[in-house]
């Protein structure tokens, strides 16, 4: 584990960014799985300049991790609509590139990746709860592949709330993500998380127990694990880690 | 996670000999740790004729894992002992190439092994109760580095008869081993499995929940684990791992 | 460079199979390039039975370095049919795992094997006049890719007597091969080389300048290649290497 | 190889800059060798604030690939003053992770290197003559390792007018330099590359044929080459690169 601590929500997303593009940088087919949210804007700003248009991007393939679908709808999940606003569309990522993880193909999803070649890296964030890619506390087991999980009714209207504007009549009864399981077959692991807020639940999954009750306290054990925060999100870090 | 199955324990030594040399045959340093008891033996007994007063594996060097000293005794541990006996000394490794951990300088050991380049490869037995490297049930946690266990006393006479031909006075109150944490930092893992009485517990790690009453379900997480098991230990696994 | 030296053929065909099956078990797609000709053959005796009927060894494809088409003939050509009958018909190899260089495909290849992922290994016999692949002295430049090479006229006997029962109507105008630079593009190299024959190009190889004149002399600038040989072949070799 | 192509010094510098850091950021320890020289002052500009005073890279061993003394004094190199002023010093790099070429341990450097694992990158300017590292045309061969070059009498005045204020009494007889063997066997390289004045070799190097007489010609046909330019240097490179 390797903990990269940036001045503040800027630098840390041009590090993150600047991660991502030394991985990018290969001469064959790299596949990696990159998160939405709040946290990695910043981030997707430094890469779609350098990105867009650019011929030697064109080996990078892209794997979204977890998906939400909108319930009735036949349009595509919250996951990549949010990837292909904040990224792919402003990038210009072709969608020969672009590999979809969805209600239909997540049995088959794991073993995709395999025959693709594995992932090369998955950029995630952290849950205030602990939670990473769609591995929310109770929900999957560390032994878990990627998975549907069924949404429990307390949980439809902050769901709704959250990511569809209120309307409770959106919400799915199940989504998938790539399970703890799925996720620590990647070769390489970036967390990125920021603000004050994050700071004690960074503390919890660094340099507490590994337990399913928080589920990003497993990755600590990957062997090519890299955090990348800001002081606030460090704050209650340990010096010596 | 790659399950090689052999047709028995003379395959399997040998297919484990040749994956071992396949990380030792590089043109730099390796650093390799590599398991004492009595699942190796074969395994050794390969290398051998191969490694010694062979030049080209100079390059690798040796770390135990685990440590058992005797009890008012001056000399080495048990599993340091062991080793030289199995494989040091008959394959003439050079005492530079060997790096001791020891109850004087466990606590620093994560750190020696992070400047030494880190470890390439672990080389592992399973136990009967699930343990792997000295992270018995019930001793270490899954966060937890290098680490000094005190022997509860009802497993003193247990171990003397395992390790110490009866001997009770010869048991210390405390051994060292690395932790599952410093294991899964590892670049590598193999684990060696045979026999039918190890079946049952070989399915519980591969198959089961990841648990810390079960230490060696956890290393199914590692990005890069591979099990080398005969038909026995395979038995009880469903078909299609 | 790393030079592992076996007592003879068979023990050189032997650790060159188990190298190659220390590349092959891993848990996700892996690309290797593999050689027809003599030398190999004892080596895929001792793939076959591991590799037969194995589902541990779906993860693996195929890609054939060079290819020798039969003039007016409709049918596959040298270097694949003689894979097919050393190789993938006795191991059971499946058509969706054996990618074929051919006339047609040869200049869109290097793209290909990019966008796959890259080659994790190439496995290469060496030819009397010190050629690897089909860059035999006088065709390709080191900085070729994979190209198409017009057969001189006065090496048509030549190859016919090799390759084709000795009728010349069958020796096409042209071969394919991946170049030099196609070559020293895979992450992991591997020669293996055997008898007194060819003691003497080895030498040159290994410890000569890097010419064009000695096409395989190039393959000791690769920052990872390992060199399969017996005691024969080896014998004229400085020790200390 | 890969080349990224930034739109000016500025933008390059950064981009190799944080390319460092991806090697860097490792949680074990990392060697690399970085070039002296006027190309990589930026660089190490946009490194010092981020590595002064940072535990986090304490992993990083620092190795200078040539080195020239000054004649008759008993003061550090030309390569490794300018180092310190540039990086080492500004950066405070301890002196237990600087390991220093000189005129006395050049013919042991390989090996060491090796025994501490190797090279994990690389990082080198391009001369105009088509150097790299001191392998200027017609001094050192492709097969060479470390080695100690002869400083021939019409090269003195040139040299001590670009190094040394133009006081020929400090050119020395003799200067060291990591071979074209040593540079290829690292496991990564970079080159960066700015100003017009180098489109023309870069151009050469990239796309012309591998021979002695254009030393850096041979960096292409490593399998993990990264080349960092600005747009002038770019602007004779054909576009589908």
């Amino acid at each position: 584990m390797k903990i990269i601590i940036s001045n503040h929500y800027e630098e840390m997303s041009q590090t993150a960014a600047f991660h991502l593009l030394g991985y990018m940088n290969k001469d064959r087919r790299v596949n990696i799985s990159i998160t939405a949210g709040k946290t990695p804007e910043k981030m997707y700003e430094y890469l779609i300049p350098i990105v867009k248009d650019n011929l030697s991007y064109t080996n990078v393939h892209y794997y979204n991790f977890d998906e939400i679908p909108l319930k009735g709808k036949d349009t595509e999940g919250l996951t990549i609509s949010n990837l292909r606003k904040m990224y792919f569309s402003p990038a210009k990522i072709s969608e020969d590139n672009i590999h979809k993880l969805t209600m239909d193909n997540f049995a088959k999803q794991d073993n995709t990746i395999k025959q693709d070649g594995g992932l090369d890296l998955i950029v995630m964030g952290l849950g205030a709860d602990g939670h990473f890619c769609g591995n929310m506390p109770g929900t999957t087991r560390f032994h878990d592949f990627t998975t549907m999980i069924p949404i429990a009714d307390e949980m439809k209207q902050p769901l709704a709330d959250a990511e569809m504007g209120g309307d409770i009549s959106l919400v799915p009864d199940y989504y998938v993500t790539m399970g703890p399981r799925s996720v620590m077959a990647a070769k390489n692991l970036i967390l990125i998380v920021n603000g004050l807020q994050k700071a004690k639940i960074l503390k919890e999954i660094l340099e507490g127990p590994v337990t399913e009750n928080v589920p990003a306290s497993v990755l600590k054990l990957h062997p090519s694990f890299t955090v990348i925060v800001d002081r606030s999100a460090a704050s209650e870090l340990n010096c010596n880690v």
